[in-house]
Order: structure tokens, then sequence, then C-alpha cells
């Protein structure tokens, strides 16, 4: 027996694509939906269209930016001569929020990952070696703390060592608000290794 | 400082207005948004739209339908003599699941809440005491079981009384899988009440 009607299977089917959206939010979604007025959805159908039509990425540093160089690339504001490479644009969004970090950022669109056919000629890697050629004296690795991301961290390490430019990486250790007790060993040893004065 | 470009906080204003989507998801739904082909989104868009163009509801029990009677009222191997009174459609596909009952339904609309301001003419009451004329033996009251639904299910037996039908209402009782430690008094007082003859 047919539960939906047509159009409502399809909206459930594609909306159950989505990540963390399974069959029965995708329904509850579909009928939330249907009690809005159509202008409603009209404006959440179109801001959805909207980012696939107006978003490219930066040609510098390959942020999401709505022109061809994004808000941070183009503020002059920004220490030119720090590049904190991250695998993806949604990190960058995390590290603004903080504040705290001023400089610019490259975007690898990705890590290594041989088993899934990521290679370096698949991410933007030639493109960041092409922006250490004036002014950059500092180069922060900030990929992800999983297998990938050690792997390129590792890759981009031996091949920017012949530049003249100081390399980092983001420290690894405890997140504030945890409890140690509940910690895996490969966090606390790296907590231990990164250990700092105590000021 | 702007942490997103425009069209994507517009997106992500527009996501975080759904249920169970808040500010984390919504960001998290948008760039796995940018990461398809135009021609992805736009159907998870279309899908959208569509529900709101192609939905209405049956003249009949007010379930959601594409044509003037829904799938489930222009059935003729539906027995015509029994209707299962619920608050929205979405409990139709719930009941429609379980493939045991092979009535009409009739959708009230939500239920009775002085609270919100909902009152009997905000629900389709009359509408259902209409179809009360021929051939009706059974009226099956499945609202909620929460003040709300208690309440309509009261008001709705008190005013199908006085038609020839037989009133009933679904089994209030622990639910199948459940541990009895962790059941609420009012539901235990509930399955004692209802409790049925062993077989």
């Amino acid at each position: 027996m047919k539960k939906y009607t047509e159009s409502l299977q399809i909206a459930i089917e594609e909306l159950s694509k989505l990540p963390g959206i399974g069959q029965k939010s995708a329904q509850r979604l579909v009928f939330y939906l249907l009690k809005l007025n159509k202008d409603e959805v009209q404006k959440l159908s179109d801001s959805l269209i909207a980012i696939k039509e107006k978003i490219k990425y930066c040609s510098r540093c390959h942020n999401i930016s709505e022109s061809d160089l994004c808000d941070i690339c183009s503020d002059p504001g920004r220490d030119q001569s720090i590049i904190c490479v991250v695998e993806e644009a949604s990190d960058i969004i995390a590290f603004e929020k903080t504040g705290e970090y001023h400089g610019l950022y490259h975007v690898l669109g990705g890590a290594l990952s041989p088993l899934d056919g990521i290679g370096p000629n698949d991410l933007t890697i030639q493109e960041l070696l092409n922006r250490m050629i004036d002014g950059v004296k500092e180069i922060i690795i900030a990929t992800n703390p999983d297998t990938e991301g050690e792997a390129t961290a590792l890759y981009l390490y031996k091949l920017i060592t012949p530049y003249d430019v100081t390399i980092t990486r983001i420290a690894r250790g405890i997140p504030i608000g945890t409890d140690l007790e509940y910690m895996d060993e490969l966090t606390l040893t790296r907590a231990m290794e990164g250990r700092l004065p105590f000021k």
C-alpha cells in the first residue's frame, strides 16, 4: 500500500539524502513544510538554489566566496604573512568564530586518502606552493587529527620544508570542558608531548 | 565579523527555521549542498515546492491528497462503516504502516487547545458530523494521549453520542518493548484499566 502521495514521496526521498536526515526526520520536515504558506517554502527553496548559483571559490585560497577573492583574502587588515592550511572551507568558519586568528587561510579541498583515490593532485597543494613566493613567513598546518589529516600534514611538511618559512601545526591536546578520565590514550599522549610552561 | 557569505547566511537561516534543525546542522547541510552538483540541489528544491503546489486536502476526510478524494477515501476496498478520527494526516501514515486497519479516517487538523486559541471551529468537527449520516457504524477516536488530545476525545464523545454509532477509542497502555519499571503512573493506570482476558 502506498503510504504517501507521489510528491510527498519524492520530497521525503530528496530530504533523506541529506546528511543527518533519515526517513523519519524527512517525513516530519515534509509535514511541517505542508503547514507553511507557499511563500515561506519558496524562500527556503530559493535560498538553496542561490548558494549553488552565487557561491564560487576564492581564486587565491579556495575559501567559498561570492566574488573572485574571498572576504578574508581581500581584507587588507589581515596578516598576509601567515597562512593556515585547512581541509575544508567549513574549518575556516570554526577558526573565524574564535576571533583570535588574523592571518590568511588555504583550503586543500580534503585530505590525502589513497583508499578513496584522493591523491596530491586532487587537492590544492600546488596552489598552496604557488603562494609561498612573497612575504609568507609561517604556514600553520591545521588538518584534522585523523589518519588522513595526519598523513596530509606530514606530506605538506616535507613539501614545504625547502621553502624559507616556519611550519607549525595547531596543538593536539585535551579539549576544554572534558573529563580526563574519558580521553583516549593518543589524545593524552599528544597533550603530554605538547605541554607548555605554566604561566 | 561576517562569518558566511550572504547567500550562505540566508540558506542557513532558512534551514534553521525547520523543526529539529539548529544552526550547526543547518551549516553542515549547506556545506553538503555546496558539494552537490546544481541539478541535485535543483531536484531537492523543486521537490519542496511541488508538495506545496500539488498537495491539497481530501474533501471528505481532510487527509493530504493530490486529487479531490484521497487514495483511502477513493479505495472501494476500504470498510466504509468505520471512521478513525486522528489529529493530523501524519497520524494516518502511522496507522497505515501497521497494515491492520482497513476503515476510513477523519483528520481533525489538530486538537482543542484553549490556551493556543484553538476551538471546535478551528477543527473539522462539523465535517466529521456531516459524515455520520449513512452507513457509519463505528467511530474510533485516536487523538494523542496528551491533555489536548484527551479533551478533544471527550468533546467528540459528547457530540457523537446522540448519533446511532458505536464510539471506541484506541487502547492506552504500555508500549511493546519497554520496561515496566520506566513507565509513568498514568500509563500503568490506563494499562490496568484496559486489561483484557488472557487468550
